[in-house]
Formats: structure tokens, sequence, C-alpha cells
């Protein structure tokens, strides 16, 4: 595992901060009584770009030599990464190719079209995009900026939780649960590295939605475990096939387990946040707050983090909710 | 105009400030690049019950005798209102009667309901709730508690600004420009003496809704002047008939004029703060949102304070703009 540590996330948190906002932590009183826990939600959708990725991809730009960043960047993504990899590089005035899945919510893709980056579509069911992310960066120099097998970006994402202890901090709170959701595992392997430090006897716990619960069965038997194929899901954000081989061992020592939600459950839980938090999460960005709102984990009377990653879901597909 | 000044406002903000959610202060790169502006949306919709009357609301609940918290109270609202007074007496202990027009927003009724507060609904068309208050209380020896023209209850939505401007300071940001929705005037009466103590040089407008722009029309005519009839708009918030008595002086001497907005442009900024902001704002909400983005007022280049004063919309409401 490297010496992945909470020092990786400060050093980040330093070199980027200023390029980030520092998104809310807020609480909800209805959701709070509906519960019986006291819930503080990390409003990550509110981030630049809309999702949590612009931290890990920040942090990964600002660390290219000059070099590098005259021959330009790679990337693959469903559409969070590729937004923020975007940005991070329209930013320094870098080349960017991103692959995405030709199925990528239309928002997605009309960001990333936004941000100057160069598109190149794949087909989930046929192409892998690792492989033409790769002869891309072969035959023209680039660097891959991988969504979540990279310490540089993990740690990146990790500083969403120096922001929370900080805010946890001035109203002196302490927190008991972590819930946040889990694709490839560079979000909750960053920000539960730092909660970790922060509160040694914090319980993580990785959400996930039905038929990519890949994360909690690695967890459940400490070995990297890929999804079984056939599955769909609304989550976009978060169907990654299995587990990083950077993330799960720093997952596999941090978390408590995983949980499992399906569309139906985020789908109801995306209309309380609106309805109730006032909020525009995507699917994948619901995924840790159903696992509190559904009560599939015991937090009565717990003081609870939850993750709302990102908030990049097309209005008519969010309405036909 | 008495002697309102922004000490009332620090005061009601010590009294008060555990009891609020001190909501967030939050900018936006798309919308910036969109104005060319540097905007900070202060997000009220974040507020306890969905909108800042929380805070004029539990200011003035806090400052009940004790012979009037046990003899109850009386508000009318067209709904915001309603759910504060509803939540701070519920917190109390205190019996809550609340007059609400019958075509208040399902979900503002709904939540007043569950607050436990007993609804009286009458008919905007043919009857006046204040006339309906005043005999409840008469009655019942119960205190109204009005939804605007109190120093009480502006002061405590002044409490708006105090965070406001923490926030500013700790990124050493100073506005230029102050955009806040304005019904019967509590929250701009507040919110702007506060800033103009601030920052002496701000320059604060009342944004309104097509038909209903009577501060803007009282603020050029140096005197109070009521709405014309017949007019209708989805802000079913800041539908007020005139500006209040104690609001307007205030205003008269803080504001450098209105900006009307009609229901198509706030239909289209709802959809904007959405899709870009990630939050749920009702109409009444996103009035000051909609004069920064149709840019009816001069803002480029500027600092822009734009409040989002509630997120209490109907879903389905929600959707169908």
């Amino acid at each position: 595992m490297s010496n992945f540590t909470y020092l990786n996330i400060e050093k980040a948190y330093q070199a980027i901060h200023q390029k980030l906002i520092k998104t809310p932590l807020v609480s909800n009183d209805y959701i709070n009584k509906l519960l019986g826990a006291k819930i503080y939600f990390k409003l990550e959708n509110l981030q630049k770009t809309g999702s949590f990725k612009l931290r890990g991809a920040t942090y990964k730009v600002s660390k290219l030599s000059k070099e590098q960043k005259l021959k330009g960047i790679v990337a693959y993504s469903s559409g969070n990464h590729a937004q923020a990899v975007a940005y991070a590089c329209l930013e320094e005035g870098i080349s960017a190719k991103i692959i995405m899945p030709k199925d990528a919510p239309k928002i997605k893709i009309e960001n990333t079209q936004k941000l100057k980056a160069q598109i190149i579509f794949y087909d989930r069911a046929n192409e892998s995009r690792e492989k033409i992310g790769e002869e891309i960066a072969s035959h023209e120099n680039r660097t891959i900026i991988k969504p979540y097998d990279d310490y540089d970006v993990i740690a990146g994402q990790g500083t969403a939780a120096f922001e929370i202890s900080q805010e946890l901090n001035n109203i002196s709170v302490i927190p008991d649960i972590y819930l946040c959701c889990c694709g490839g595992g560079g979000l909750i392997a960053g920000t539960s590295t730092y909660l970790k430090h922060k509160y040694p006897n914090i319980l993580s716990y990785a959400a996930e939605p039905f038929g990519f619960d890949d994360t909690k069965k690695s967890l459940d038997s400490k070995r990297i475990i890929a999804n079984e194929s056939g599955f769909t899901s609304i989550c976009d954000a978060i169907v990654t096939p299995q587990p990083g081989k950077m993330t799960f061992p720093i997952n596999l020592r941090n978390l408590s387990g995983g949980v499992v939600v399906d569309d139906e459950e985020v789908k109801q839980s995306i209309k309380i946040l609106a309805e109730h938090l006032k909020i525009v999460a995507e699917p994948g960005g619901a995924v840790a707050a159903t696992a509190a709102l559904t009560k599939k984990i015991d937090i009565k009377n717990k003081t609870v983090v939850v993750m709302i990653s990102g908030g990049n879901i097309d209005l008519d597909v969010f309405c036909s909710l």
C-alpha cells in the first residue's frame, strides 16, 4: 500500500485549496428527526464541475512536470472525472483528451466539451477505455490521469475530509460513522484515511449500487473481487468493474464494511434530498445518503457524516424520478 | 424609523445563532463566467424550515414573555413564515395558530402541519389575513407574530448578513452589490442594514416579480405605493400588497433601487440554479438570482452577493418548470 497516509492529504490540501470551493457541511432537521441521528452532509455536488473529482484532478495536474504539461494528458471517465480533468487542464493551458462512454449523461458530455477537452467516445460493452487510453498515451506521449488508481488522485479526493474535520472541529462535533459512495474507491480511500487519523474510532462504510458491490464483496473476502456482468444501474458515476489496485488495500485497512442500495431506493433519496435538503444530487452522489435513509446501517443516536459526491444529473432524468 | 441599526442585528445574532444553520455562501464558476462577475449566493434555502424566515421567527419567539408564551401566538403567512413560526413555537412548547391562504403550495401547508401548528385557511381574494389574525389575537389573548413589520423580526432576518460578512471576511472579499428578493421587505431591510454597516459603499437592490414591484415604485417615489390589483405570479412567497410601514423607511434609506423580473425569467433561473449550482430554489427565492442572471442590473466585473431566500417548492411544480 506504499506509504499513503493522512500526510499525503494535508500536502495535497496545501497545494490545491485555493483552487477549490470549500464545500458546505450541512445538517437537516427533518432528516435528523426521521432517522433519529445527527447527519452532516458534505455537499461535493456544490464543488466546481459538480463533483469531488476536481480535487484529485487538480492535485494530479499540479504535480505534472513542465514537459508533461506541454505534451498533454489523456484520461478516461464516465463523466465526473472527465469534467474535472478538463477543468484543471483548461486552467493550466494543457491539452486534454478524454475517453468517455457513448451513453454518459448529456450534462457530463456537454460540460466536458465546454471545457475544451477533446472527447473520444467508446462503447462500454465492447471496448476497454484503459486500452484506448494507453494507446493514445503511448502514441502521443500524453500522461494518463487515472480516475482513482493513483496516490495523488486519492490524496486530492481526501482533501474533502480535511474540510469536514475543520468544520466539525468548529462546532466541537466528533463523528461516529462515515458513509461514502464507492466506485473505484478513490474518494473513500482518501477521505477515510483522513477521518481515521482525526477520529480513530470512526466507522467508515462504502455504499454501492446493487450489482456493483465489488468493494463490499472484496472487503468481506479480503481480496479484490470483480462484479459479475449483466447488471445495470442509474448510478453511472460509480459502476466500475472492480476495486482499484491502489485504493483497495487502503480501503481494506480503513473500512468497516459495505452497504448495498438499489436504484429505487436511490431515486427516493434523490427526492428526499431535493425536498428537504434543497439540493440536486446525481444517483451515484446520493448512494451514501441512501444507505442512511434506508437505515441499512444502524445509525440511531449516532453522529454520521454522509458524502454527497456529485450533482451532475440531466434535469429531465432528475424530474423523471 | 425608530433606532433600528446594525446593533439590533448583532444582538439578535447573539441570541439565536445556536438555533440556526449557518447557511453556506457559495460561488459557481459557470455562473461567474456567464455573467463576467463574481457572485456569492447565500443559501437560505438550506436553512431549517427551508427559508430565512426561521431567523426572524426564532428571535421574536425568544423575546416573548413567559405569559405571552403561555397564551400562545397567532401568525399569518403565505407559507415560509408559517413554517418558521410553527418550528420556533414547537421548540418552545408554545401553541401556534397560523393563518394561511388556501392556495399555498402543498409543501408549505404540509410542513406547517407537521410542526403541530393549527392552520386557519383564508381566501386571498376576499378575506384579510390581518383582520382574521387580529380577531384571534384579541379573543384568545394571543400575541401576533407579523411576517415583516416588526423590528425584532427584521433584526432576526438581518442575521443572514452577519453570516455573509463573516464568510466574506474569511476570504478577504468586499462586495460591490447586494441583490435580495423583496416581499414585505423584512429580509432586505435587515440584511441591507448590516451590509451597509460593514460595507458603506455597497449598492443594495430589491428584486421583485412583475406586478408586485411595490417596493421599486415606492423607492422611486419615496413613499409607500401599493401594487395594482389583478396580477398573479409564481413567486408565492413575495406577493405582498405593499411595502411594510416599518420596513419601507429602512429600505428607503438603504437601497439604491429595485429590479423587476417576470415569471418566465424566474423559471429559467430556477433551472440554471438546479443545473449548475445544484440547488432547489423556490420562485420567490430565486428572484434575486434572476435579477443577476438576466443582467437587468450592471454587475460586469463586480463582486455581488445574491440572496437565495428559500427552497419550498412542490417538486411537481419544480419539474413542470
